[in-house]
């Protein structure tokens, strides 16, 4: 049985991380942790063992960081320099550039030596590399919706270089994380939608680095429901295919890339629905003919596979673990009201 | 006092307009009726006045058909024979050419002859030709979220005219009607959202006879909420401007198109939310720079400003009455969830 | 046209007033001002008029309280001394005795002296009162949602005095405020159900004092909703009657005592449901025979007849003026949903 | 590796338990199976297996029959003569005698002659018989939150027997079904509460009959959301004790009765949440002093511990399974929400 050790473990990440590892078969959870607040340095046990220091890691093989952006870098440099694997659920690894994030985030890089050695745990596409790293940064929720049907159609060239590439996303309000605001307060997310942060979100730096681009649109709007997030993507073709052409070809691709993956599903028909999604660890996607462009529909749980799901995908891939222990890869709920995938 | 018919009166839109009759001032509701069954040609009172028929009509000053598409059309000719002002709420008299009708709606127009004297009602837009016309045919609740920020771009040629027009569309359930289906059942909406008809949707091609365009890319998507709809537009201006300088001119042009309009407002600052605009006849738009493209989000009442609302502003004109007569200007929600304007 | 106050404008009851003011025909918002914050002596015009300080209540006909317990009775005494009438919506001068007050809610009662010329404002049981007083106690929520069926079956002596009146009360989120916290965060809300305050709630001596009993038993829990009340009262009769009996006996008491009522429905059958009476001033109530007892259920919008819409209707008594006026009495939604009345 | 089959599989209970068994590790779904309609006497299967007839059910440990009433207890016979153990999650035999279940559900009892041989599967009531009997009728939903909270308490003699036991339940939407109507429609369901079946719920007698008691009063009402069932529950201690005393002893007795359970909790404080038991098989329950009663609340999962759970908690014990297998005891929802159980 392998040890983990979750920090930050009382924000919905960390939780939901804790209560995968309840029934996890080869990876326990050692020790949970919370700051008392975010500028006091106090860790306070939320397990029930014994409060744990960051210096006292060590006897961990892999430390989850539910952190704050900010927070996380030094408690990563901490982990590793006692020998555990890191898997940071924060924005600080996840860009190259540590003057990208200083300009992105408004503060200096925590610890700009760490970048090079962090692998961006998009787990599909980073499969190879992750037995070989001991420190992954993990993608944001909307980037690993977006990113997962983008990248092989810009692997395969598929894709007009000089278009627009334009992604609209929709997420459950668990993603402005638990702490009481005007933004969380249940009167101004029920029976409400609107979008927020149009053309400064800090994701789409991260996306478009990722992807190699650089003419993202981005939006990104807030859902009156907790979990989830669907992204509709619209791409424009290479020219010299007929639209229904290039659906095709999209299809075609998606379905070479994921085909054989445990948590990616390519639907052949119907569109992804949150509730097919939610409370596990896939992400599902669809490709129409639409006017002009081709349009992708991805859905997943952000909880999820958009951040503690994911998360322990990366860390069973770190511990030479079954890519799939501990992974809801059926839901439930989806089953129960009879919402086909 | 005038007196109105509504046609129709038991489904979403026909009982929100016979909500709004009943404080009106000037406009009173002399009989609401609805069929027993779609198919069945009887028509039963709904508001405890005695049955009309669609004979007999002609007491009445208008006539509003919230009847389904395929059965307006008839109930128009029979009203505008009696002597009334009609609106059709229906898709019927909305397209000019009644072979796309009958390819797009897959039946054949049922009454071809009443497309010629159609007047579109998007208010705002028709505000000259509403005194002068006797029929018509009100706007789907998509098309007028989408023509309203649209068309004084358009008409200002400020849009390149090669690009996607982009508008991806969220709309809360009762816009799929009243009737019970697997679609508009609890367990299907509640905490889910999915795109649907995408690349199909009926409104589409009568969003782009409107705007005489060709390249809309439209996809619509269900809320897990009862009223509202957002439209996030993407669009790309005519070469030659920095993309900041473009969106400040497409705000000027909104703001010169409805800066005296008593229901359409343009932010300065802020996105459109669905709380402030649900159970008023506004729409709410903002403008704002993202990347390579200016995208603008709307936001209405699907079944005001989108449906019944629309219908009685464009009653009002028609019978000479002072246009915001009977529509709600501001929410009682909106300000009672400390949601600003 | 007279003129109104109202302090504490930007929390729920608060701006629910201003909203209805609005389009109240005889009565204007002259002034909306709210405290920067809780402790702040500062207050702030939120209606683009110019500041007032509490002095300068002078030029109103009618101040309205929407501040918290605790603070409302100096300004009542401010307001008083002015010479305007006022309608208190906290819960300062609703208890007859200030020591209950101070035991109940935790501080020494602020004004002990207004408690005796403060009307208690149901406005169905103090309708002849209200012409002739300056100052309104306006009753509670959950109180209004209770008192209305109990206080006619207490005055007709139909229950049985040894039994408990158990009162099971669900409310809407808006009854919390809309002060961010864990409570009202949507994540906490949302998908969610409990009791609160169970058997420690200070709405309980309000009604036992109102109803002249000492055998209440009230749980309130919160709904997964914004606005609405509904109450449940199990009810046990005085012996000698059969239960069914007794059941059309209730039926007929609150029938004589509210068939005339501009805003409360007995309904004959059915029952009744929050989307009824949300967004209107009403309160709907039903009659069960049910095992040993009598169960009545009733609904109404905590934000208008359980506060706002109730506090103008008692000023519209107290200033002569028609009490409806202002006030709505048919829901566009509950007609929009087709569900009947 | 035990095999079972599920009847029914299409409905909300029936896939719940398709969902459960996919993670069992000791039985198997081997045939999941749904009737096209109501009416049709034609089996389809839903997991992909060839189509399986009732009397092929032999190769089969278990037999959950998911099925309506009226339709079980054939089933159950068919499933007993193949030598299947059955769980019957119908109300078909839950009532011991066959004229009240002609009387209370409207048509002859279609099998009486099981009525004998059935356990009723309140499982931490049952458990010591359930190792011996081949035919489970498995609770209701309702009479499961109820029943839990009071069998202890009838059977330690501690409520007074001429008083009124009141349930007051609050259940989410699965309990009426996947079958669109216009009870289950969006519309008439989201931000809306009401009773319903007030003193005629058949799960009234049900609750009776098990408890031996006959002056349940028990009221139904419909809360917006999908999962889970609160009851609060309105009991009168025996005269002789101090109320606080009394709660006191509840509170010991259910300790006593449920502190080794490992899925009923008795809180020591706070009160039940649906977020806490949603997506588990648990029952809280929380007892307080109140007025001149003790009040209990508790919350369970209505598709789980009221159905699917509670079938495949009993059918672990008839087949001899460890008893928890198979069953979620903690939810991520939860424990993502920051609510602690």
């Amino acid at each position: 049985m392998k040890r983990a050790i979750v920090v930050g473990s009382s924000g919905y990440a960390g939780r939901e991380l804790c209560a995968l590892l309840e029934s996890h078969p080869e990876l326990e959870l050692s020790h949970a942790m919370s700051a008392r607040d975010q500028d006091d340095p106090e860790w306070v046990p939320t397990n029930g063992q014994t409060a744990l220091q960051p210096g006292q890691f060590g006897a961990a093989d892999v430390v989850f960081l539910c952190t704050p952006h900010g927070k996380s870098a030094n408690l990563a440099r901490q982990a590793l320099d006692a020998g555990c694997a890191v898997v940071d659920l924060s924005a600080d690894l996840r860009l190259n550039d540590a003057e990208d994030y200083a300009q992105i985030y408004g503060l200096p890089h925590p610890a700009p030596e760490l970048l090079p050695q962090a692998t961006y745990g998009l787990t599909e596409h980073a499969r190879f590399a992750l037995p070989h790293t001991r420190l992954v940064a993990n993608p944001g929720c909307y980037p690993t919706s977006i990113l997962l049907p983008l990248l092989p159609l810009l692997q395969a060239n598929l894709l007009e270089p000089s278009a627009a590439v334009v992604a609209d996303s929709k997420s459950g309000v668990s993603g402005a994380g638990k702490a009481p605001s005007a933004a969380t307060h249940f009167g101004n997310v029920h029976d409400n939608f609107r979008a927020y942060n149009v053309g400064t979100h800090r994701h789409a730096p991260e996306i478009e680095q990722q992807a190699g681009i650089g003419n993202l649109v981005f939006v990104a709007h807030l859902l009156p429901c907790l979990r989830g997030i669907l992204s509709t993507l619209y791409l424009t073709p290479r020219a010299g295919h007929s639209l229904q052409d290039s659906a095709e070809q999209f299809q075609a691709c998606l379905q070479d890339a994921y085909g054989e993956e445990p948590f990616v599903r390519v639907l052949e028909q119907g569109t992804p629905a949150l509730r097919d999604v939610v409370h596990t660890n896939r992400c599902h996607m669809a490709v129409h003919a639409a006017g002009p462009v081709v349009v992708i529909t991805s859905a997943l749980d952000n909880l999820l596979k958009g951040a503690a799901g994911q998360a322990l995908q990366n860390a069973n891939l770190m511990l030479g673990l079954e890519e799939t222990l501990g992974l809801p890869a059926g839901p439930s709920m989806a089953a129960a009201t009879g919402v086909t995938a």
